[in-house]
């Protein structure tokens, strides 16, 4: 599969990596309907993990199948699928080389009495099961920030000796940090910045609101005129704020809800210069006719088409 | 990309492979204009060290430049692209994710002086640059092959633990074998078996003759009647030989000669049932255009038409 | 490149090292428009993990883009470039060989709920990247400091045995300090001190103010008559306490402000005998012109002129 | 030291190697009087180990003193100095920065009984020591070739890791090779050839004959009317058989002679495509300011001027 | 107590290693009665395994007790005492302090069947025990050279990290050399030259004979007119052959004969420049007193006295 003039120039800017995270990231960025056009959407199911199973898969009780959402991401063609350890391992065979998928290597879960994660994956899992990428979630602003941050270094190393590539989930909360401030634009701009600097090859963050946690930071938004006015503009920044849109950068899609407000935002998110988006309760919580047909949509976005 | 069924079937016969090693192997048999099919073309250029630089590539020396092979290996929609170390590292990142590759990790020279050949890659280095699997080459009959046999048991088992797949040259020479006797139906099958009982994924034979070299062989094969009157016939019996089909093989393409001659020899080799061809010299010693000329034949001898 | 009597003079005082991290020192010594000099001049990127990106970036914008940094610092003829991985991995490969890297291995950020920092590069990393040399941030007085000074230990003793230069940012806060007391004399001595005594080879403090933070040291202050009344005077000092000028000692820039003041207290920094300066924010969130401007005065200044 | 366009497109051939690798071949590139020309001319000082120190060093005896060649080679101008573990000892701190370095790994001696060398320098000397690469040597065609070719491959994949540069002195020798076909044009452009296939950064041959020693390699060269009358067209030849020039390729300067005699050849290998030369006992043989003579004079004719 | 002029200058020349290896040095050329001069006295004891007990102590039989030669060291003021690691054991804490001890760690015996020796001492024995340097013999030409300077680098390496001293017995031997060419002086030059070639600190070697063994080198020696016709010329030849002089060389006494023969050969290894001597079998096999005083000649003769 010739790579796209798109895909070549994005790998250029993982200058620093082997070529085998370099063709890890290439697998992703060729894959399914976006393949080749540079933008991403993936499918990510670590709720059950997160959030526990019945409140993830109940609105749509096929998903409680692991198999149902490989072959979901795969029929939407989407360009990646995102899971724990038991999610890949009950596929991986079933599903192989049928689309790159990213293991998430550590987890949390609504009973933790702490803002951290467990470590839940290695980097030799994700080998054995075929995997393209690691994926792991940081909360920059938590009390256990910084061990977080220790944990993705050790493991990004491996993985990207190993060729992999390496994606990270950038969710500020914790420590001194508000409940808005979890997204406000300066937070997760910040947050995306620091998966950046942490050697991430993707990053993932939410899509910001115009809020400002920060006093500091307040004082040079408002100095420095930069415009958090519209989600555009927001997404515009935090891109900016991934080395100048030399890293990859997707957002995810949040609560569930309708679809035209999922696909309006989508739309800003396209328009501020996303690469993509990931997805997991707006698709796997809908019928899977239905999240084919959202899925669809947001290809169609991402296409330029919507 | 939506795995067929035919290699849904090729997969399940690597039953104790982990799914990173069919994920390996699917992205092979799912690569270019075969994808799909449950057949192979590959494309091998150790000629370099086999043979040196002027015998290999000065009938059309743009196949000095390593680049050329990825290349062509691409434009032909071939299934993967095998070499040594230093022409994967001359090509890995340019065309990362373009084509499965194959880290040739041991090589011989026609300066040896023994029927070995030295270990030149690792699977740190394969995981590395992105390959998809290591190649090996054994001599069975040589006086060194015992030693053979251990090291790619040892780097097998490396390479399946990283989620790689194992192609095995099998090559007989050397030891009491005869000249004639390298490529006897005998002696090939039995070397094809070999290299399935070795673990390998992939085996790599030449076509064989009909001679017959080990006398008792000769009395088994007289006694039960075993056709190998047509090179269809010996194709068939390689196949049988190798698990009875559970493992993929493949044949090479022989010595440098005229298109029509390998193209028909080509379809005896799809009659007999072959995964397919992997064809070095007969490719890139002929101009470009006419390389894809012969490998456009070929894919559609393989596709059943012609 | 012969390096001068000057240069040779302060490896020498290096002693106990072995010729690696002389090697690296002496190419951070020999770069750029001071090179040979025996003074420095280095630019850290690390605002945006410690600050934020907004906050580092937005009064500039053209520094969101890693590349820039490279730029900037080779362009002005500075002597070495120091950020985390993230920054050092998007451009170590486009500038390759063009001006000696230092590695920020670990990092803050202004969420951090506690006065320590993550550990966020290793050795492996820098050797990787082609850095000359690894650098560390301590925070003495916190309550972790003792955590943080068995982290340079160890990576200190990796990095020199790997022939690196080990840089240090003593930086006191948290503990029983008070605001005052983290740039006062004594404490600022004090922290240069223990980096020397940890094993640094370059050590890196804020210009301190004439405030007295310990009374056991102001009662020895004041006794002794050491002389605190001007920045020359308190550089002097701190440069005795760095082994009586046996290491090297640069000084930050502080926070951002007009030209005039940085170009006044470097003159006063440089009477004092320090080696050099490190700036940060003061370069990069000028526009570039005005930035070559600032970084050439510098050097004049350092070079005497001025 | 801003890179030259020449430096950067040679280091954009070694696309699969770590920004470390790059930054120490960019090191070697940028050196001396030939810096950023492209052109390469190393001292190697192993003389010592392969022929004895009186028959290396007595023809001008301050050629005893390791020091003498660290300086030989830092006032000459050279791109880098080579010698075994203790020469490089002997002289490391006192010239450390001055010079890229290049350990040698393995030596042999003019009383070895076999055609192999020990290995002799690791690549912890190598950073320990503040060296730029490794060197080694194989012989091709000897009967301890296999043995060699698997050591520079394991001392290669750590040196690599490391970030640094890798050169393989090729020297076939030994097994069926006749004595004239140590130097045979087709033995020469294998031997370079092969040290590409093995992952060399740099590769050094001796310059070839006319002679063509293999037979089936005389059938090839004779067909395909490769051009070997001339030593410009064999240069060519070698450079094209180093995966058509992306590999640096450097010759030696042979026996000690007439200083026009070894001006014209050097001629010759420039007109050639050579990428540079590495001189030993033409060099330190001669008193110290005929050496600097004539290391100016073939500096100047790969400058262009002679 | 302090470093004489001399020893200062003599470690300086040691410019790569640590100051755990310069302490051990220091130790032994501060030592006994030549202590500060430069010149060296070692008591080697590793007869016993070379050429049994009886022949070794029976002269002598209170020799056969390891104290004996520990007390006669240490009573006749040497500068260190070498043995094998019992001998070192058994008397290691009796006389811990007392003088410096070089644990020979590898060991051959008379009924040897290949010119070799085994591995028979560690770094961590050396270490466990108190000892300043670790001994070991090489045997140039001999058929299992190149293993044996394998093993010294390995152990080099080690012992240099730990701060240890490196003594390399260097004793051509095997393959394709002469009985005679043995002490030959350019094999014995070349010995000595390859033993400062893989990294010893002192260099031990045999007095040579006024032989040239390898008809390249004869033809060198007698062109360049290098003076062996007396073995004062021939020892100042040894020494230049040790880095200019760079590395400390003794010599051993050879067979037992009469003390005024011994004495006067002391008289000419010293005027040759040599640093020292290392006497064994011509130590111990006389009785006590008769070696005491032997012993105070030998010091007189290295003192200038005599």
């Amino acid at each position: 599969m010739k790579l796209t003039r798109r895909v070549r120039q994005i790998l250029a800017n993982y200058e620093s990596d082997n070529p085998g995270s370099k063709t890890n990231l290439a697998r992703i960025l060729m894959q399914g309907r976006l393949g080749g056009s540079g933008h991403l959407l993936i499918l990510p199911v670590d709720q059950g993990f997160e959030h526990g199973p019945a409140r993830s898969f109940a609105p749509n009780p096929e998903a409680y199948d692991p198999h149902y959402h490989f072959r979901l991401a795969i029929d939407a063609g989407l360009s990646a699928y995102a899971a724990p350890l038991g999610m890949i391992e009950a596929g991986a065979a079933s599903f192989a080389g049928a689309i790159p998928t990213i293991l998430k290597v550590n987890s949390s879960n609504s009973h933790a009495t702490t803002k951290d994660q467990a470590i839940t994956g290695s980097v030799a899992d994700a080998l054995r099961l075929g995997c393209s990428a690691i994926g792991f979630t940081i909360y920059p602003g938590s009390d256990d920030a910084f061990e977080m941050f220790e944990e993705i270094r050790d493991l990004a190393e491996e993985a990207k000796d190993a060729g992999l590539a390496v994606v990270v989930w950038s969710y500020p909360r914790g420590g001194n940090l508000s409940k808005e401030g979890e997204t406000a634009i300066d937070v997760t701009a910040y947050a995306a910045h620091m998966a950046a600097l942490l050697g991430a090859h993707i990053i993932k963050v939410k899509p910001p609101t115009a809020s400002i946690e920060q006093p500091e930071a307040k004082k040079v938004y408002e100095e420095q005129g930069i415009d958090v006015s519209t989600l555009t503009a927001r997404i515009a920044h935090v891109v900016q704020c991934c080395f100048n849109a030399r890293r990859l950068v997707v957002f995810s899609g949040g609560g569930a809800r309708g679809t035209d407000a999922l696909l309006d935002e989508i739309r800003e998110i396209r328009d501020g210069g996303a690469t993509g988006s990931i997805i997991g309760r707006n698709t796997f919580q809908r019928p899977r006719a239905e999240a084919l047909a959202m899925l669809d949509s947001i290809i169609g976005i991402y296409r330029g088409r919507g």
